[in-house]
């Protein structure tokens, strides 16, 4: 076994500083839905990672450019044979609502051992903290053991609209033997997770418009149609309360979990009363109590969920107005097997046939689901590394409630993808007062470390 | 038949001048819903009655104050026994949405006829215009020929909240005979149009709260309840497609249109295609077409309009949010004998059935119908003053489909109550661009000349 004093010694010392960097970062705003310093962000990740020795390119998509980058050791060298993918995105989530902010959202504040902040955990955190440890690897080993390169998109918020391309397009450059995910945890126990799939998605927002103004509500309640009633009558066709979504064909393609997940997800621990207390809910959906059915309805099950509403007057007090307009944000979460185009072509089809022709559609983004086998030696390396770091086994999940581009990764670059990191059940990610913990910060860096290590030494 | 003649040039004479005085009521903003520039507004209308000789008071309510004036003629003389009652409101609609003005909203604009402002129409032009009849009558006979007195309220444009109560606790200094409405004005053919009768409101806003905060959609779109498909489930069992309110009891004390009120109705004429046109709408509700029909559709049809609807996220692309919370705005028009109250009242019980008791219901403001006799001889009056001024007869309407609170005024202060004013169909009350037209303004300022005059000698 490689000894890890050294390495961990060093990361516990320039701990302040790898935040503080961290902070530089947070501080740039980069909000991918409002268009907002990208660009700037790109060059911040771009000096980064420059100042670490690393090759590095800003590289234009459609939307926001990826900042591309190597760091290859001479060919014929120990370990120039082997290469480590590592994905993240420098884009965060809109910041609203602010008044919800106990700090504001992109000045990074340090409370209680705890840095607040708008994607300091999604997902800057979890670059700079496997920064901190390629810089622990290279002061104590004087290199690295490995090439290495990152991939780090400006979109993951909008569901990663380009990326797939980009991908495509720069499959050879990429090219690599395994790949870390963006993400990576412990649950509420402390356990540290590997999260082996992710639900793909698709985001459309429906909008209606049924006149070219709005009417004084007075004048066109009785003899107008209301654009506001027609997006709740489509979206009442989609979903009824018993949560079955009524799309036909919609459950045709949904591949159930298998024997090995089901056995997996039982071994998860009990999340019922953990949920209700960190969200503030008082029961889930379709009877649920807990146990391993809810393990299982929260991530193998489809979903159609509103995101948004819009439509009229919704300042303070009251204003009769019969509103022109009117749109819904509308998320589907697909399981294995289901695609975003196939969900677009039923959903339009439905909507025509329940007599809402005029109820618009706009796809915002989507991709399918992507799963690693959970037997790869790779995913094995990661569970082992993890156990000397927070000093309980690692739990794999087959597949998580979330999203993310993992299928052309895992299709067109063939690598495993696995998932290690920073995060925890309280880091508030896409909602105010986000934040990670010092201590899982430090943590996530030193098996970020033995990750590489062991990647380079392994078999 | 009274001489009109220098009071009209008078009119004509000095209308830049009240259309300045206008211009400068409307740059002092009065938002009602938004409790903004209410006091000020209410210190502008005071100085402006009182330079005409009114005593002027500020009375206060428990919301936005009610500014009172009286011009009394001495006891004895002629016309003292006779007393004319003004309502109007110096609140305005929230402007919003800014973008769609051609000028800003509180920057009063003449442009090709037109002055464009929000409230220039809704109701700051009517009481200037007001104003300039009584002073071409001052200038020209040298005083007032009986008692006029003015309520000018602050919280018409939220459902007078507060003016009932009021009128109950002042309806000894409000005694009149008569009672002059805040609007009035011709259709779309230029003809003059009396409407004796208002619908009642019932406006309330619909929220669920389903957590203490949004979710990330990734985990919670299967198990946890989701604000925004509760407010939609919900608000779909109040009304679906085909127009009918579904809540039980809701028509039982519906007062159908009767024999005379259909007569009046069926002499109005056709406005399907200009309200096609007008508001872009391609047809109308439950198959009407147009003609007496869609006339009576429109006013003796109780409705059920959402105003506004919130939730989630609304900005620009996507973001994956479950939402915790959500709302809608909805206005009930109500038509004679029903009540705000057993409205509130019958959709408590329907919610509740319908399994939607986490829907809270917040009233914000409500009364119920009012109508005046067409056979009153003030009616009577108005409407013959009416054709000399606009050169065809006016028209009678029994009911109409806005709101406005003159329920207590029929009931408690015991006036017939009439409409009288510079309204056009193209006045966009409540929207972008609201105006009115200065040849109409002119001839309201005319109208309300011969109305004063003829009051006073009526017999």
């Amino acid at each position: 076994m490689t000894d890890f004093t050294q390495i961990d010694r060093y990361i516990a010392d320039h701990l302040d500083q790898s935040l503080d960097e961290l902070g530089l970062l947070v501080a740039q705003p980069s909000v991918a839905a409002q268009n907002w310093g990208l660009v700037e962000c790109a060059a911040l990740v771009k000096d980064m990672l420059g100042k670490r020795g690393f090759q590095v390119q800003i590289q234009s998509t459609a939307g926001a450019p990826v900042v591309f980058a190597e760091y290859l050791l001479p060919p014929g060298s120990p370990g120039a044979d082997k290469t480590l993918l590592i994905y993240n995105h420098y884009d965060v989530q809109p910041p609203e609502p602010l008044e919800l902010w106990d700090s504001p959202p992109f000045e990074p504040s340090l409370r209680d051992g705890k840095l607040y902040g708008r994607g300091v955990s999604d997902d800057k955190g979890h670059l700079v903290s496997r920064l901190h440890a390629i810089d622990a690897i290279q002061a104590v080993d004087g290199g690295l053991p490995c090439n290495i390169k990152f991939i780090i998109e400006g979109e993951e918020e909008v569901s990663s609209i380009n990326l797939k391309q980009y991908i495509h397009e720069h499959a050879e450059q990429l090219a690599a033997d395994v790949c870390i995910w963006e993400f990576g945890g412990v649950d509420h126990r402390e356990v540290p997770i590997q999260y082996l799939g992710l639900r793909g998605i698709c985001y459309v927002e429906l909008s209606v418009e049924t006149a070219s103004s709005d009417v004084h509500s007075g004048l066109g309640g009785s003899i107008f149609p209301n654009a506001a009633w027609r997006l709740v009558w489509a979206l009442n066709t989609l979903k009824g309360p018993d949560e079955r979504i009524r799309i036909p064909g919609y459950y045709d393609d949904v591949d159930p979990p298998s024997a090995r997940d089901r056995e997996l997800m039982a071994q998860l621990p009990e999340v019922a009363d953990e949920y209700k207390t960190r969200y503030g809910v008082s029961s889930f959906l379709k009877g649920l109590t807990g146990g391993t059915a809810l393990h299982i309805a929260e991530v193998f099950e489809p979903t159609c969920t509103i995101c948004g509403l819009t439509s009229g007057y919704q300042g303070p007090g009251s204003k009769t107005v019969l509103p022109a307009r009117a749109s819904a944000k509308v998320d589907f979460r697909l399981v294995p097997h289901q695609t975003p185009e196939r969900v677009l072509r039923l959903l339009r089809a439905h909507l025509d046939s329940e007599g809402f022709s005029d109820v618009q559609i706009t796809f915002l983004g989507g991709e399918p689901s992507g799963r690693t086998d959970p037997a790869d030696p790779f995913v094995q390396l990661v569970v082992e590394t993890a156990e000397p770091v927070y000093g309980v086994p690692m739990q794999v999940v087959p597949l998580t409630g979330g999203s993310g581009p993992n299928h052309p990764f895992i299709e067109v670059l063939k690598v495993p993808v696995v998932a290690a990191g920073i995060g925890y059940p309280g880091t508030k990610a896409h909602a105010p007062n986000e934040n990670i913990r010092v201590d899982l910060y430090e943590k996530g860096a030193r098996h970020i470390a033995r990750i590489i290590k062991g990647f380079a030494s392994q078999l």
